[in-house]
């Protein structure tokens, strides 16, 4: 349980053809199963560690939970393998106000009727937040922004060993670093910082900042809306639909974060100069 | 339709804190549907082109489709958004020997029994693969792996314009790229690669290597196992689980391929100078 990372018998081959044994690291990833009851609410490939967290993000970014009380608990399976091991791959939930009756996650992508065609892509897939990011008044100072991907490398413990890790970093509008998470799915980072910070009851995350170590994906951007973020900055490109949600929910995306300059897509007054330039 | 970039206002802020407005080209993000008659089976975010092969690399993947002719047809659905035009994001197959009835395209994805729990992770998730790898004569050259990135990179069109796509490109033992795809999704690109083999009537890709621009997870080696290819080899790290399959299946698994240097994980004997040092 917990293994972040697994040594592994590797050969090395250099340019010049020579090749030599050696061990190196590997980031662990390994089945999640989310169950409600006797339902399978999700399954997914993750680095194990803050497996609570990492659900109960989830659970939030699919709509099911709003606040921490509707998350009324969060177990492993009892459950064990052919050699008699706990796995610690399955985790059961239960949901305030429900009887662990069946409850689609996301109803456009379990239905069997015409969810995407005659709809626009847009609503087809993106879930209604409890939360208006549009209104909140954050506003950062640039070079806060460009400072957060080098604050968010400094607190990863695990990439520089493996290589094979994204992040997510939870600040606040001065740059500190409130939680960060790394995992071999770069959705499965945001979701143990969401889980977090559920945790610690500091949903909705009206005036936070969410970086991530990578690309701005349609769902990393609804992630962030469904938590009340109103700021999401990538070290790398958005999508095209992560820069319209992005617009449409009124959240500030901000992109290619590297050396000092970065690309606003939407909502750029946020990121202002204290002075107001 | 076909849609590959979104031009699309961005502000761009320099070091100095100087902001402009310019316009950025993005990659297009947006849903695909996946029907076998009434039931939807899969819904995942991609980039628009090359979408009935993308259907049919998945299939493969999902252990649906074997060869050619079980895939009996793949048609856009003829249904309109709010603004009466066809969204191009809905495919309906047809597959050989079945009439539509619900088909689980990987039991324990959906089932509500213990399907992870009680089982080892690899066997709860991994499909059992209609094609053996492992006894693939293969032997590839160290200085044509090497120079399967860089035959990747050069072929892809997109990259270069929005810095968000991953890339898969298929290769013959002499480095002759027979198919290269890109997508925001790195299982998409692959599963367009497959896609295209399924068409040609090149599976089992016996003999073939797969070069992916990114990282190799578990879900990677199992789609290549699952289309009988040999030899996968990835830019970035691999995870544990992909490691673990590659072993168990035979595949070989590269990774780190950059500067001239490798990574091998599994099945090393494959990869060596034609004079068998």
């Amino acid at each position: 349980m917990g293994r972040v990372t697994a040594r592994r018998r590797v050969v090395r081959t250099g340019p010049d053809g020579t090749q030599h044994a050696r061990f190196d690291s590997l980031a662990v990833e390994e089945p999640l199963e989310v169950r409600l009851g006797t339902e399978v609410l999700n399954v997914t490939m993750r680095t194990p560690g803050d497996d609570f967290d990492l659900v109960a993000g989830w659970l939030v970014a699919e709509g099911l939970v709003r606040e921490t009380g509707d998350l009324l608990s969060a177990s492993y399976c009892q459950g064990r393998d052919q050699d008699g091991r706990q796995t610690y791959n399955v985790v059961e939930v239960r949901l305030e106000g429900d009887a662990g009756t069946s409850r689609p996650a996301r109803s456009t992508w379990t239905s069997s009727a015409c969810g995407v065609c005659g709809a626009s892509s847009l609503d087809a897939v993106s879930v209604t937040s409890p939360y208006d990011v549009s209104a909140d008044p954050l506003t950062l100072a640039p070079g806060v922004l460009t400072s957060l991907p080098e604050r968010l490398r400094e607190a990863q413990s695990v990439f520089e060993r493996t290589g094979g890790l994204h992040a997510a970093g939870l600040f606040d509008r001065d740059g500190t670093l409130l939680c960060a998470r790394e995992d071999v799915g770069r959705h499965n980072a945001v979701d143990k910082v969401v889980g977090w910070a559920l945790r610690e009851g500091l949903l909705p995350l009206h005036g936070h900042v969410l970086q991530v170590s990578g690309r701005a994906s349609f769902e990393l951007v609804q992630k962030a809306v469904m938590a009340g973020i109103p700021l999401l900055s990538a070290v790398s490109a958005p999508s095209s639909l992560a820069a319209e949600l992005a617009e449409t929910r009124g959240l500030t995306l901000a992109g290619f974060v590297r050396g000092g300059s970065f690309n606003l897509y939407s909502r750029p007054e946020r990121v202002r100069s204290p002075a107001g330039r």
